[in-house]
């Protein structure tokens, strides 16, 4: 990855670049439980956060990877922004850059828009999600997670439940998933799913109840209410009584099931509250895996050896 | 204070931790005097301002003290939150944590959430500000005011004038100087002062030509517009007439009054302004003297000792 | 400049002073190029940026010169502070004062506001753009990035194309570029030049085709749209017919000229596409060279000499 600009997707990224950004994470997150979490990794280097969209745990989340490497953060907010008034995004891109920046994160409503700016900018782009194409730290973090608690990514069988169509959580999980050589079943409404899915390797659900006694994994991704203003399914009690995870569902499946979900939960719809806070809910450890995997992608795209000491 | 974890109020605070505070702020109040105000004490250290409330002095004051202990710093707050995308106070708080944070400085418009953050979180947990339950750095620095100016807090009668009954301020000013040995006057129109509020060791006055001659310190709370809609007071006009400190109300002082106001001002209402611009006023040595105390809140529950080198 | 304690306008400021700037940003231009871009100039200063008016580029740009002097820097705007509870902006910038910062980098839509802040504080105080009056800051780059590319200012012709009446920034540049001894012209619509501004020392136009092949610099100012709305001119399309610098147009420059705008650009009105970006513009450099200027401002009001090492 040392010669390696941006990180886009994960869509065709080979599995030896998704091991060295797992490995690399795993010595970060032996960092992140140190009295003294900083590194001098990136003092001097300029670390833009352009967030186009509202975010919360992703933003801080980077920031707290940024910090923690030492870099020098800017924060940047669509609703500050020249963009306001008439600015083409290119144009505000370029500004930025102008100000000798080294790295920009970038979220954007509108799919590919980090891949535009890698066509324009000298910086390293890192997606931080863009529109329903792609979230690859979250995938990341999660093909992380899945390791650090199963041993292994090749063999294991990850369900993604929920809403497929609209989710770039899904469609990194799906890219990163199949490459590392997991069995990738994707569960929801046919509303909320993409026809011909299976030609990305996933097999497709539209019963949660099969899915389970199969599953290692579940994903259980947030419900964006707003879809069902626009019919997409009835009512939060309906999606909740055929998709909801619940501890009576989960008593269907063979062998204990890892619980994650890429948050804010909506509990109670996808997911019951004791399901959230099971011992096998390692959702919070996603969080904690969520800082270590974007202190890796900075540290290999500002061209360090995938060996940490 | 060693062993202590959080500063949630002063309420049940001893008199020792309240001594080891002003006098570590003391400390502090040095430094800020120096040309070159940092120090390395929180470094690598991560401190997370979470502000549900709008907020500016408070929340610029904590960040300074944060800051000038090199500590590294997010800021969070509702209006850009996953608050808003129906995620639980527990979960967003929890999810922070994961991110491996060692600090939370909270201000949120509900009693007792920063209580509740201390019960599910490792994190120590300063209190910016609970509804109209405490505010405890704004009464330390309060208190710090009065000790420097006047030598001692023992034996110090403190009259706190305006709206007790939904003042935070007031409610730790009392929590506070009471255990310090001073004498608390409150006095206010009688919508807002709360019943039985004797029972916490102060003594009420609805008339503030009463408390004049028999105060050392007049420490004048904002009146928050707001609550004339509500009724609980007739008119600005009239709320200054009867409560409204100027220069004329203070002849009637048997000594020169230490006159403080926890900011911002409504100049012509709650105070005049060649009042807050007398000499002596101490409104701007409160804002110094938060900075100074919310350092030492920091520095000892990170576990500083109460001498500072 | 190592007595001067502010940077208020151009208006009035000597020849060798804003020599001594520009030279000062020269070295810091240099800084900007390597791969740490960092300098410990203002270790343990406090830099405050008090922005009343939204901001997206000038902040960033302000932000980013006091990070690579490692200056501890509070951000404050309007929109989430005491201002909106009823404060006087004196109240608000003396309590910030109080924190014990250094500089204050200060934009509000009043005229004057930063003079009014240098009369009542100690710190130094920065001028990042008030109301229709200045700009210094960036007629400061302006002429940076003229003299960088033409080799000097004196003799140099730069024409200022568009609303004048309107513009900080054209007040800031007739300021500076008159005092450096550089020609200067101003072309736009008799509704948007103010009545006498040749008693500024220059000479107005009407018509662009007659100012273009006399000027080495064409300055082309946003048009900001709102000012349609008042009836200042008649349509955008008619502004662009008679103002906007297209390719064709500049075929009557008699020489290369150098292309500047200040930004956001409005692509289609003011300036086109093409000649935005031509091989002749200039406008990314003027960005670069803003960061470097205001490191030098900030550098010479903290005490430092001309001569960087």
């Amino acid at each position: 990855m040392a010669e390696k600009k941006h990180l886009l997707g994960l869509d065709g990224v080979p599995r030896e670049e998704i091991e060295a950004i797992l490995n690399t994470a795993r010595s970060f997150r032996e960092v992140l439980d140190r009295p003294i979490k900083r590194l001098p990794t990136l003092q001097g280097k300029t670390v833009v956060n352009l967030f186009f969209e509202p975010s919360t745990r992703t933003r801080i989340s980077f920031e707290l990877a940024e910090k923690r490497l030492s870099a020098d953060i800017v924060n940047f907010s669509a609703s500050t922004s020249s963009v306001k008034k008439g600015e083409t995004l290119i144009d505000t891109v370029k500004n930025i850059q102008a100000m000798k920046i080294d790295m920009v994160v970038i979220r954007h409503s509108s799919p590919g828009a980090p891949h535009l700016l890698s066509r324009v900018l000298d910086a390293n782009i890192i997606n931080a999600g863009d529109g329903g194409h792609e979230h690859p730290t979250q995938a990341l973090l999660d093909m992380m997670t899945i390791r650090e608690k199963l041993g292994k990514l090749e063999g294991v069988t990850v369900a993604l439940v929920g809403d497929i169509s609209h989710s770039r959580v899904a469609m990194s999980n799906i890219h990163g998933l199949t490459t590392m050589g997991a069995r990738v079943l994707v569960c929801g409404p046919s509303t909320l799913i993409p026809r011909e899915i299976e030609k990305l390797g996933v097999e497709v659900y539209h019963n949660v109840d099969e899915v389970i006694p199969q599953a290692d994994v579940l994903n259980i991704l947030r419900l964006q209410l707003e879809r069902q203003r626009k019919g997409l399914f009835p009512s939060l009690r309906e999606y909740h009584n055929y998709f909801g995870i619940t501890r009576e569902r989960l008593e269907k499946a063979t062998r204990p099931l890892l619980i994650m979900h890429p948050g804010p939960m909506n509990r109670g719809v996808e997911i019951s509250s004791d399901v959230a806070d099971s011992e096998h809910s390692v959702i919070l450890e996603q969080v904690t895996n969520g800082v270590a995997v974007r202190m890796a992608v900075l540290y290999l795209l500002a061209g360090g050896q995938s060996e940490i000491n």
